[in-house]
């Protein structure tokens, strides 16, 4: 199964500004597509910092998925800062310059060419929205931060990743306190130690409650370890929604 | 001025089940108290993955939020993983004990007494939410990853924290397509390299814009760039909205 991480670059995501809504829909499609997503990270629009951060993910994983900081501003660095890290040139790519020209005609001017200055012998990801094309480097694929241009750009790359078995989850939700459901529920854990179980209580308006995940690769254990789940959950006379 | 970074821990927010609320809310919240916001990473619920992220981070920021992990089930291992981390033992907190078992009379049990063992020697923080308390150890302050008892918890140490200088903003909102305005823009950046300037063109069904934000400390600064880009703007026959 391939390893992959996220990261996400970008001063508005932890100025506050801007809620990250591409860790969450990279996620899923990694888990559909049975890749298996270790860690996430928010940095800086800092040279150095991108820098040493992609050269760690680099070693650490097969594969990286980076958002944000390949627009047409002087905020925008991180292109340049790959080239920066992986030492390669830094120099307008032919290709994302043609589709750059075609696209903007007579608009396109400097700014706009800076969208076309890549590291060196990158291959490029389709923009199917906007047109500039983000790139691959090593094992990182160079992505907007725009969620509709980044979700379209993923959906060009899928073709490139290595699948592994989907990974997919039921969801148990039930009105019966986490700390009543506790020690049953580790027993069931532990008997499928294959699956991942989570518990994850929450509190609302209209009501607290848990809802337990079933987690994993093999449907089959997951279908038995939600009976368990279920089954416990009736063992303290509640009732309970399947998701 | 303090650093910060963020530490999301759970493989909800990295199976894609959870959309991540908390790095948002700390993010804006460290931006008033003027406190620089660093990094954020979500990692999963792995003790040595958890060890090695929180030394890292206890070692390179003043600050480190922790988020999830210390509930009462089986996959709650960030206050164990902690205390494996810092080599202290992992043992029952006296005072958080009172809390429990006051709070749940006769519904306190051993799944419950969980959410009482803690590193030794660790400052509580209050939970006026749920009750279970959270805790500072070391420069790492150990909070719940449901955002309601985050927050709630994130008000009650916000004393312990020496603010800075609020970080405070000012967006404006046009239509021009951010590549004509780069060129310009990036002077302004120039001139103002005091103050953060971003531009963050998005792509709705209702058209298409750049937000222009400026970003710092000191108030004139900001009133004057702002200006500066409203000028801009106009000289590109365009309207903005200033928030």
């Amino acid at each position: 199964m391939k390893k992959a991480s996220i990261l996400i670059i970008g001063n508005e995501i932890l100025s506050g500004r801007t809620q990250d809504l591409n860790i969450n829909y990279i996620s899923k499609k990694l888990a559909e597509l049975g890749i298996s997503n270790q860690e996430a990270r928010v940095i800086c629009d800092d040279k150095e910092v991108i820098k040493k951060t992609a050269l760690e993910l680099n070693q650490n994983y097969d594969y990286v998925f980076s958002c944000g900081g390949i627009g047409a501003t002087h905020d925008d660095i991180t292109s340049e800062s790959l080239a920066y890290a992986f030492d390669r040139p830094f120099e307008y790519h032919p290709k994302a310059m043609e589709i750059l020209k075609t696209y903007y005609g007579e608009r396109f001017n400097d700014a706009r060419a800076r969208m076309g200055m890549m590291p060196r012998d990158v291959e490029l990801i389709d923009n199917p929205v906007s047109k500039a094309p983000g790139f691959i480097i090593e094992n990182i694929f160079v992505m907007a931060g725009v969620p509709s241009i980044m979700q379209a750009m993923f959906e060009t790359i899928i073709a490139k990743l290595v699948p592994g078995t989907p990974i997919t989850y039921k969801t148990i939700t039930c009105s019966v306190p986490e700390g009543n459901l506790a020690l049953d529920l580790e027993k069931i854990a532990i008997e499928f130690s294959d699956l991942e179980i989570g518990s994850y209580p929450f509190y609302k308006k209209d009501g607290y409650g848990v809802s337990i995940v079933v987690r994993g690769s093999d449907l089959n254990r997951i279908e038995l370890a939600t009976q368990l789940v279920c089954q416990m959950i009736e063992s303290h006379k509640d009732t309970f929604i399947i998701e």
